[in-house]
């Protein structure tokens, strides 16, 4: 199995950080629009959960991992007690949060490739469900939330192209066969630093190409 | 089988009254927010059975039981149709319909719970699916409707609390061995209870805990 | 195979036209909504392959045909790039997208029914399970936008109708063993034209019935 590149208890363990992490988020979103105590716990494994269950489904790895393995199901409900408690100071440690999000990302991609591969998908429908994996929780976030996602925004740093990249090499990795515990270390490090430094320089994806932009924008007004 | 607890027809039968109620209140929420008839239809039928729908794909009990029962693919129609032509009454017994819904989340969580159990998932994953079971209609159905999901938000009255007692109280049951239909039926009626009474004290979850209230919530508008 | 009824490539070509329009729909839908290039490329696969991907996973086809044939998983992306750099062209040519959309409206409730009927579904699920084929992505369209979704909404033309139609009348085929590429094209044709002439002549759905309607407005303004 490809998944095994790492020793069970270091794979799981890394699961385990990323899912922390986008529990983190979902949670600190959760306080913002001012939710109960559930709903930050909701929101919490939503995000964090939301993305493998996806993937899970439609491998047809089910019952999904989210409620296999405890621990995974356990996590987000830590995290949100931790944000119910402490959010200023969690709120205050934005660039911590942003950090380990991005790692996520980059586990998350990587993990998510190689698993969708495993169940029998192509290379670019693995890469594709990598890239779910990573940024479906996020969005089904948003969705709960009831806002528009974050991935779509154009006024958010890009969040998509690292886990794409991420998800890519793993697969280019798979195709030539190269894919050992390195490789795919390499991976998620590249999704990461691309993530960390897209947030660092506020690098952004474009809008669509407005030739005519006011009168674009007028349109838009008439027809909602 | 842990489900054939209660001779099957009556089973089905407290199937199709929890349906039933949650379709009423998807259906008054797409009245109220000036749905066609259409949307009440999809509304009520979102509600109805979205909970369930997504513990069967959890499970892995494809196709899911809406799909292959009749009844409970054409209940949620009915309660649509009765909603169209009497909204106004209906609106008028809102008392009643709260009444319904918690019979519909006691039932449901009960019944989510034993049948994950049964599919093979563990004790904690059973219990959590089947409070997924009661709430996931009315999360899906404010989803659709573009509303904050009205279990996150705190100024409603407890929703999960009683789920989650009920889907406990069913998974320490199946643990001690004594999941019996009387047993059952007890967690039945203490989610409705405690839900009746969450209705009528307006127990609300705590938000999360403000140290610095007005401080927070003026950070809030500036980072939105 | 009742899926065979067309030589596969005919069909193949069927549905590729479909998910093209859907996703030219889900497309322009982002750059009104100023979302950046990757939000394009996410509601136009989302829209495209949202309803038959929900079939897929209820009929447990997976891995999903969105995820098995990499034409599906491309064409979208195709359609984002069209109208990404050409969508004043591409909303000039509103006309031509509702025709296109009608289109594919068709041919993915009866491709929907049918395959729904293959993998062993009652009539009646079948039938349902077509038509959430056909609107099911453009409902998940309107949830990532953030949007009440168009098919609930009671101001927009009758979307929902065509769809059952042509889905009944492919349960009905069936039912009475007449289900022929013959049959099976003639509801597609009148999905389509139905569909046409909803827009055409502004066919709209009721809303609920208001014997007091402006009490009932009222009511609705204090019991948000």
């Amino acid at each position: 199995m490809l998944q095994d590149l790492f020793t069970p208890s270091v794979q799981h363990a890394l699961d385990i950080v990323g899912i922390f992490v986008f529990a983190i988020s979902g949670a600190l979103l959760a306080v913002r629009k001012n939710f109960d105590v559930f709903g930050i716990a909701v929101l919490a494994e939503v995000t964090a959960l939301g993305g493998g269950l996806f993937r899970d489904l439609v491998i047809g790895a089910v019952p999904p991992a989210a409620f296999t393995d405890l621990g995974y199901f356990i996590t987000p409900l830590f995290a949100a007690l931790l944000v119910f408690f402490l959010h200023p100071e969690v709120e205050r440690t934005q660039l911590a949060v942003n950090i380990f999000d991005a790692a996520g990302l980059g586990l998350f991609c990587v993990a998510g490739t190689t698993k969708a591969y495993d169940y029998g998908l192509g290379l670019t429908a693995s890469a594709a469900l990598g890239l779910m994996t990573a940024v479906g929780g996020g969005v089904l976030r948003d969705i709960v939330a009831n806002e528009v996602p974050s991935l779509v925004r154009w006024d958010r740093d890009l969040y998509a192209v690292p886990a794409i990249v991420g998800a890519t090499m793993v697969a280019l990795c798979i195709r030539f066969e190269m894919l050992t515990a390195f490789t795919s270390g390499l991976a998620v490090v590249t999704a990461f630093v691309l993530r960390l430094l897209a947030l660092h320089y506020h690098w952004r994806a474009p809008r669509a190409w407005n030739r005519r932009s006011t009168a674009v924008e007028a349109e838009v007004e008439e027809t909602p």
